[in-house]
């Protein structure tokens, strides 16, 4: 048996949302031994809004050709299914849903070989929270499709996303809306990106429950 | 034990896409003994395009209050993830996710009480095929939505889906992208939606695989 077949040369890695609250220890645990540069709305190395198809263009053309894609953003609007309106739902839809697929169909073109794209879902999706249906579509269809994405991609190109489940680091200001659910630390939802990354799986979920 | 408990009067069914090829068999065993009122782009009693929220608003002042809703239609293009631009996604995000919850997030105020509303979903989200991330996004969101959405709803309103396989009906059509797949026939896909409808179950995702 080999000792490792992880990956383990030195990548330059794009992580968006890498000065949120999961973002920032991602990015910790990366930064020892990868380029990384972060990205964000208002902080980081370059701007991007991913709630616009030429905004993410942009920012690729200005970091260029990346061995790794993470996406650690994403809103959503919190309301009662018989309160959601249409326009309530676009929320989710042109942030975490097309926001993370955008990133993807245009990130493609900018991976190196064997690169890799890391999603971020969440927890609602298998176990719903009251008011959650229009976050809960959301991760449910990234999940969907990245895990039928894998198997179109070629030159090595891998596709995963983490489903964390409610932070303890941010537990105190969700608790009310996440009643009974144990928080998991960042740090342990963290090791999930680093698997994606480094590792050789694709198309999976790795969820942190 | 009570002899049943399923619904048993007559009720007030709307049925969108009810003349395509799983629709129509829902509508036949249905109009037995049930008011069935078919919607359809250009064919039934009523016209709609789910795409657009204007039309749905339009067909259920005309339709008025129904005890369920039904949806058996949808589209989405098909396109190895290579190729695939955001453009081509918004086909599948329009039509198969939006359309459908913009059918619930409006319907439900058409809805009496212990209402119902069913949904299809589709086995490419569970089972990829070449192409299908589109659609097996469009599949994942509505079905993660109808989990969490069942939780919201008050005075007995409940909410499924319903996954087909691909049907032996179209299998002839389709078989070049189905490779390997079974192909179930329309009938027993539709006796899910007959279970939903009569049924008490709520937040079920109904896999006809």
């Amino acid at each position: 048996m080999k000792k490792t077949n992880f990956r383990s040369e030195r990548m330059r890695i794009l992580v968006v949302g890498g000065k949120g609250t999961i973002g920032q220890v991602i990015v910790g645990k990366l930064e020892k031994k990868h380029e990384v540069i972060i990205a964000g709305r208002t902080s980081g190395d370059v701007q991007v809004d991913l709630t616009e198809v030429a905004s993410i263009e942009r920012m690729f053309k200005k970091v260029g050709h990346v061995d790794a894609i993470v996406n650690a953003s994403g809103a959503a609007k919190f309301q009662t299914i018989e309160a959601m309106t249409p326009e309530d739902n676009l929320v989710a839809v042109q942030s975490k849903l097309l926001g993370q697929i955008n990133l993807v169909l245009i990130g493609q073109h900018y991976l190196l070989h064997d690169g890799s794209i890391t999603l971020t879902t969440g927890i609602m999706k298998d176990d719903p929270i009251p008011g959650g249906a229009s976050a809960a579509m959301a991760n449910g269809g990234v999940a969907a499709f990245v895990k039928s994405a894998a198997i179109d991609f070629t030159q090595g190109i891998r596709i995963n996303c983490v489903s964390p489940n409610v932070l303890e680091e941010s537990y105190d200001a969700y608790q009310e809306s996440f009643k009974g659910f144990v928080p998991v630390p960042a740090e342990r939802v963290a090791m999930a990106y680093v698997k994606s990354i480094e590792g050789k799986q694709t198309g999976q979920e790795y969820k942190v429950y």
